[in-house]
């Protein structure tokens, strides 16, 4: 299965930094972006910016950084923007929707699909976004977490919010699975009556209820989702076991 | 409405981390598990261990920290463990069932609350899991991303995984959610008629077509699920614009 591609749609979903105090979190929070393929990064008022240290932290993200756009206020950084989202932990006197990620990702990745263009806008780090700049977002998003702990910080809100949204695309980890031919139906009967067969064959069954005992093996062996490979080697397995026994039985004659 | 209490089965799952190299992760791994009501560490051989460095990064959650179990083995960290899931972004030529948090947490919830030790393993940071780790697990976990910048780093993995499981819990934000008294249909269409009638009065229109206008005023306001303290604001201006409307023509008279 081919490497499937990062959809473009997700170049109209941008992320906001607004007066992020600590350079390491501006490249934290690139590498997160780039990790669940966002790459349109805009900084309002960064304390510093550019700097060695937001790059050491991007990581292999630094394209990102050198792209941003710094402007020197939210409302420049929304003012192509349809539908802006505030991400905020705190309890708002605001009657802006409040929501999860997980609610509100879907009619955002609706619109960026359609060319529209969003953004999540994140606060700083210590007193979060501004009354001001909450009140020029259409959507609050909340992250759900510990009520009695709840102190994710930047990147991590960041990494939290575009995993939902890329989770949300149709790119799916399947070109990760190993692959293997999966075993039908029949060739699972087949070896588990190879396997009655052999525990017949060295009187296994003596004492036992070999009915029952066999319906637990066929159900557990239905239930593994078993590879073609692995019946040919327990089938082999089995097989020996008839030769040992043949022979040892021999031996008695 | 009552902040919710973190649900006690999420004590039944633990994130192990195999062989740590740095111990700002650590620190990091156990406050990101805290933000998600997790608060068992397991540390198989971490290079450093305990450490101010990952005191300084738990933040809040050293509690974790100094609760956390140290173990020689992965084997150890998952005698009593049921079901153990390997995170892993590499692809292995290993049959375990591969699967999203996403798809996996459902199940992890299910077995945590009927009583069941479930762990989350993550490997070294430079390594990931060797394949004798992983095959101490019974799933392999990947989490979507960017196939071409696949670089979430240990903590981020953490708090991706640990979010997935929280946001299954039933612990919601609507406790974050500012009251307001939600106007019924009956009171936004009163207050469209009030509109109505202001407009009216003003000579509004006279030049337009009111109906048409109107209707999608009302679609407006009750798309907008407006709150009876908006709907007193808006009705308290058009009394205003009457009684200037009233005042005007009066002057006029």
């Amino acid at each position: 299965m081919n490497k499937p591609q990062v959809p473009d749609f997700l170049q109209n979903i941008r992320v906001v930094l607004a007066r992020p105090n600590h350079p390491g979190n501006i490249g934290s929070a690139a590498r997160a972006m780039k990790t669940m393929g966002l790459s349109r990064l805009y900084l309002v008022e960064p304390k510093v910016f550019p700097s060695d240290e937001a790059n050491t932290l991007a990581s292999g993200a630094v394209d990102l950084l050198e792209r941003a756009v710094v402007v020197g206020s939210l409302r420049e950084a929304l003012s192509d923007v349809t539908v802006a989202c505030a991400l905020t932990s705190r309890r708002r006197e605001l009657t802006t929707p409040l929501s999860t990620p997980r609610q509100t990702t879907p009619e955002l990745i609706a619109r960026a699909r359609e060319g529209e263009q969003v953004a999540l806008v994140f606060g700083n780090e210590t007193f979060g976004l501004s009354i001001e700049e909450v009140e020029q977002c259409n959507r609050l998003v909340t992250i759900p977490g510990n009520p009695d702990y709840f102190s994710l910080n930047l990147a991590m809100a960041v990494q939290v919010m575009t995993y939902e949204l890329f989770s949300h695309t149709e790119v799916d980890v399947e070109y990760l699975r190993a692959e293997g031919e999966a075993a039908t139906q029949s060739e699972v009967d087949g070896m588990c009556g190879h396997l009655e067969q052999a525990m017949d064959e060295i009187g296994y069954f003596q004492r036992r209820n070999s009915e029952r005992l066999m319906r637990r093996m066929r159900t557990m062996f239905h239930r593994a989702g078993m590879l073609r490979e692995e019946i040919d080697i327990l089938r082999g397995f089995y097989k020996q076991v008839q030769r040992a026994a043949g022979k040892a039985s021999g031996d008695a004659d």
